[in-house]
């Protein structure tokens, strides 16, 4: 299949592009760099060092004989998006290419601001791309499970039956989306819905948990190949945040009581979960969602793992939470329909925490303390950050 | 009370105005005309004629003794927004400031996007200037009993109770909106409840019916203070239309089967509800929503009531429905909220209708018939409009 991968320079969108490649399909990856031009903006930087795109692909093709073309440009310029779908004329489109950290979302008014229009343009812009050029693309949506928040009742994939009044309907699963990056997610999958729908578009929206992990069996194979690994308090998630701050002897950092429980997923379940919704499209008009995650932890947990994984002591610290999300509640949330389509899940395991902190290890020497601790607080308009000291434009 | 209507000189905007100074408020009105230039823009013209803000606020303070304070600027304009506040210091802020047409948001791409960036942008630079202001202002805002579509239960008012798997919670009401337009609305519900979460600000989001009617308490007081009257494609709403096809001898256009039902009111009501909501404010960190319309009728009954109450001959014709929405549906939304504050209804009476027509009678030398028409079609990617000819820039 010819594969369009959005975002194809990021942390799982460059993964996810060698995993297609190296299973046969041909692949084009998008990218605009603006992950890149984020980390010159907050002082940070991936932990594990990351090459350029153009010598990623070069490796690979050396690798493995595999070419990936490479279009650079952004999704909110709608002339180049149907430039390059007519150049490239794919079959599936796997969308990474937004905006997609909380805290970022989170800094001020102008990150806010550019968050939404940054995601909900792309997006727009990728369905009329899509309804033009061939309404039969496969568009593959990386959504979040932060979309539903943290409700007092089962989480559904997407939609839920509801009987009210001696009446009953499979309604949109409601949303309580907890940043103007999660809104920006909901805000996405209203549209994508609605282009199904009026234009018989087909869409698969992956409702992803939080993502662990660095390698995978393609990126691996060369030094060129590693994806980025980020810990800082804007960027970092947080299992991969835990990781640094036990091997540089920080304290691990769970804000409030870390009862906040998430779904989570192994980087190599990312991939397997975007090749099988790839593989197995949804029908004409249809509009599907998958909960992208193979188990839930809370944040206390997930501390508590890491700290009995590292052969060293870690202490655990209970920081003010600087978001505002419930820090002990009810979750309980469905994903049985990737595993009905083969997934076969890496679970968190004493093994793959050690696996993460022997990467982390590798890169120490890299660890920029003053990017740990988290700057940006949900109940203040605006936030200054650690790393730049003054200003942050966005 | 200092209250600020956002939008003050639209169909709408213009009359609360009105009303609200008449009630002994201090109003200041907020406009970009960009809703002026969208007639320019479409070749269409309001059919009673209106006069310049600056021409309806000297007459209102000639004819009512109290001043209305203007400013001239876009709410996508944060440093506007910011310097408005400042200066205004709004105790209360009425949000009719948004591109509110369906078929112009599905003219194309950029019409799509810019109804979408415009109405998000412009409702987040609000939260922003309220929790930076002062979190207690009361922000009133103009939603649309579109945002939950056609569900086949109950619509409730902004919130539901589910019970599932053994176990209950209120939850946002699913949204199932049919436009681009109607989708920007359900984002900035959810922009809003967030805000409410995180900064404690108070809300409350009118779910408005489709209005009809031009005259009201204080627009009658002299021409100069009319407000506009739409029947067109684009801008036009069903009632108001209905009667100019009826005046001008056009055949009532119903969409479809014409079985789609839809809550509506009565442009006084919009006035007394605007008032309600305003002189009753939420508590501190609370999102409430508000049906605000007073009965349901189908497209079909509607074009009927307007056949009954015309003393002539109508035609009923049905046009094959541009729009991708259900020609028969179930229908019913609860709307006591206003109700419990006090709302008195004007239902919809072969009177209120017989006034309507007389209305448009006085001005019917000026219908344009090419502009009665629908041209703005759902399932295209992009129409031709028939009053333009040519290209429509977004």
């Amino acid at each position: 299949m010819r594969i369009l991968v959005l975002g194809g320079d990021g942390y799982l969108g460059w993964p996810v592009a060698l995993h297609l490649s190296r299973a046969g399909h041909d692949v084009g990856v998008v990218d605009s760099f603006v992950r890149r031009q984020y980390d010159h903006e907050m002082g940070v930087d991936s932990l594990v060092p990351i090459c350029s795109l153009r010598q990623r692909v070069r490796t690979w093709e050396a690798v493995s004989g595999h070419q990936i073309e490479v279009f650079t440009g952004d999704l909110t310029d709608a002339e180049f998006v149907d430039q390059t779908f007519a150049r490239f004329g794919p079959e599936a489109v796997v969308h990474f290419a937004e905006q997609r950290s909380a805290p970022y979302s989170m800094i001020d008014r102008k990150h806010a601001v550019y968050t939404q229009v940054n995601n909900v343009v792309g997006t727009l812009n990728l369905l009329y791309a899509i309804a033009e050029h061939d309404p039969s693309i496969h568009l593959v949506k990386l959504g979040t499970m932060g979309e539903y928040g943290t409700p007092n009742i089962d989480i559904e994939e997407g939609f839920i039956e509801i009987t009210h009044k001696g009446r009953t309907d499979v309604l949109p699963y409601p949303k309580q989306p907890g940043s103007f990056y999660h809104l920006s997610k909901v805000h996405d999958s209203h549209n994508i819905q609605f282009g199904c729908r009026i234009w018989g578009l087909r869409a698969t929206d992956l409702n992803q948990g939080i993502v662990y992990g660095q390698e995978t069996g393609e990126t691996v194979l060369h030094p060129d190949l590693a994806t980025r690994f980020d810990y800082d308090g804007v960027f970092g998630t947080v299992l991969n945040r835990f990781c640094v701050q036990a091997v540089v002897g920080h304290p691990l950092t769970v804000y409030g009581k870390g009862g906040q429980t998430r779904g989570m997923l192994d980087i190599r379940d990312t991939l397997a979960c975007v090749e099988l919704a790839v593989l197995n499209p949804p029908a004409e008009g249809e509009y599907r969602v998958f909960n992208q995650f193979t188990e839930s932890f809370s944040v206390q947990q997930m501390a508590e793992m890491v700290a009995e994984a590292f052969p060293g002591a870690v202490r655990i610290e209970h920081l003010e939470d600087p978001r505002v999300e419930k820090e002990e509640h009810y979750y309980r949330a469905a994903h049985t329909k990737l595993l009905d389509l083969g997934l076969v899940p890496h679970l968190l395991e004493p093994s793959t925490i050690r696996g993460l902190l022997a990467v982390v290890d590798r890169h120490r020497d890299r660890v920029d303390f003053s990017a740990i601790e988290p700057t940006v607080h949900w109940r203040r308009t605006a936030s200054r950050l650690a790393t730049t000291g003054g200003l942050v434009a966005g």
